[in-house]
């Protein structure tokens, strides 16, 4: 099967600019501060002028939250105590914009975008819900599949489209988005991201399974025996896009795209917690020129997350026992990676403001 | 002496109300996502709530970031490699717009006020700073008291001044602020801060000095040496403005004021770094009641910051590797503790909006 807006979203990605990081080094330490003094908003911005080919880079907005939601048929196996039925519930609490997203996005002048991708029933009537339905729901990892090769790279290609079009916006009462944010639904989906993070980082799946939304001892127990007979299914040399297919889900899909569709586009794409910590191995072992364009909003309770992060070499903005999803650690870091930008673009130089600086006055 | 705003800010101040903590808890479990999963986030929603005596509590909007600026004898031990000659230029630039804190309060939608407090040169004629200058600097802590109790106290008033002008706003084009930051600038000091949190947590001078701006070797073993013979020279039973004067300086009891002041007036107080958690040290030991109003906005690199904050038992909402003060590591927290409030206020609860909860279900 050939996938235009994958294919074509893998053929224009190319590596971000590191000279436009070094040029930013450079003017970080011209303005009037200690050189090094603001840490990791510092790095931050270098990470935005290489994402952006320029410095100072713009300030990366308006930003566009992607909640993809979908199901797992795993939840049979009782990995989680809340019904499948959560899933739908909540993609129609994220359309009338009462979920902790809608509140974060808010705060943060972001739009939220709600996209079916693999939710098990119909929900076609919900307004706001944009309708990318690939499938109602995965297959039950624990004994086959997850989904077709296939499905999964429908999906994938739904996340791409998703960050095409939230890019090129819709006109001037809604400009394209600058800044792509993480989000996911789905009841069973930390058994899943848990799964491609044991299959593709090579951890233990003790090690990387965590109490999702919260679960018991003896639910955890299971949880973890069910992802380590999933990844056993799966060869050491599978590609991705099988590893996907065979115990992921279909907006951990979607996020991968989003990540490698945004990364073609330019875009830089903030990473929530452990769900779109899993899409970003999976987009990252497809390409792994993305990886310059991510950043990590938070650090998860979840095991799983900082797995993927430090086999990603990514440092989380905050860390705040966050175990939600729906991308809410990652809007609640947007700001912080705004002022990134603004820092190199808005702040005055040791000369331009008259300030003494230290080290030229040490070495004259 | 007597000291009218400071004694009048100590009289009002009352400790904040758990009742309204314990009614954030309990609403926070009925809204749309899984207990606890937003960690620091719901903790600072229990703390606003205590603050504003409501739950949910007002979003702490407007925001005053109050930059106080002083000068510090010290300096002339060579504790840094920085010409003193930069505090006033600090200031200048400050008000100009130009800084690290003029940038992060412009993303966050903040005000900064520049306070000289004990710049050591006259800088009357800079617009936008207002004066309201104790002493011109304080004299050098490594040989005598840095300041007379009488200046210290003046200084204190100032601060609580600064907050009741802040809180009580100035007409409909500027509206009183609900939550005020700390700023702070000082060539020198992390010298006086480090030897104030060393006096009031009992801490080694070693383990809670720090580089500040960034010093070598020598340097960092000579401002250790100087904080540990300036802290001798104090008795054990030291009052705090004793302590205050004997090693402080002008814009750290500002500070401390700033938090009395605007605990009393029921604002929530955010701390920037180590010279503001050395403040907020004083200000606890002066009233204790003060630490239920105070959010610490960030760790910074500073060993005595994380010193301070332990001993006031407060957790740091942002950890970036900050070091530069001014306010910045606060101001880049503004936006989650605003979100913390919007959470209670905004969301939609499992009843609203029918949304199946785990706990009822499983209860059920």
């Amino acid at each position: 099967m050939t996938n235009g807006p994958l294919d074509e979203a893998r053929a224009a990605l190319r590596p971000v600019d590191e000279e436009a990081r070094r040029a930013a080094a450079e003017l970080s330490d011209r303005l009037t501060k200690p050189r090094g003094s603001l840490g990791v908003v510092e790095m931050l911005g270098g990470q935005l002028s290489a994402v952006a080919r320029a410095c100072p880079p713009p300030v990366p907005e308006p930003v566009a939250v992607c909640v993809f939601a979908g199901d797992h048929g795993v939840v049979a196996e009782g990995v989680t105590p809340w019904p499948q039925e959560v899933t739908a519930q909540m993609v129609a609490n994220f359309a009338g914009g009462g979920a902790a997203i809608n509140v974060l996005a808010r705060q943060v002048g972001a739009r939220v975008l709600v996209l079916d991708v693999g939710v098990a029933t119909d929900i076609g009537g919900v307004p706001g819900v944009l309708a990318r339905n690939v499938r109602r729901g995965t297959a039950n990892l624990a004994r086959t599949a997850a989904m077709t090769h296939d499905e999964a790279l429908a999906a994938l290609a739904v996340g791409v489209t998703v960050a095409r079009d939230a890019v090129a916006g819709d006109g001037p009462s809604m400009p394209g988005a600058r800044l792509l944010v993480c989000g996911d639904m789905g009841i069973g989906n930390t058994t899943a991201s848990a799964a491609l993070i044991a299959a593709l980082t090579g951890g233990c799946a003790e090690d990387v399974t965590g109490r999702g939304t919260g679960i018991d001892d003896a639910t955890w127990t299971r949880k973890s025996a069910i992802v380590a007979q999933a990844v056993r299914r799966l060869h050491g040399d599978a590609d991705p896009i099988t590893v996907l297919a065979e115990v992921g889900g279909l907006e951990i899909a979607a996020l991968a795209g989003l990540a490698i569709g945004g990364a073609a586009l330019g875009v830089p794409v903030l990473l929530d917690g452990v769900v779109s910590g899993a899409a970003a191995l999976v987009a990252a072992a497809l390409e792994p020129a993305v990886i310059g364009y991510l950043i990590a909003g938070h650090r998860s309770v979840e095991p799983g997350a900082s797995a993927a992060l430090a086999h990603l070499g990514l440092r989380p903005v905050l860390d705040l026992d966050l175990r939600l999803g729906e991308g809410t650690g990652a809007a609640l870091a947007v700001p912080v990676v705004q002022s990134a930008a603004r820092i190199l673009g808005e702040m005055a130089t040791f000369d331009s403001a008259g300030v003494t600086d230290k080290d030229e006055a040490t070495a004259g």
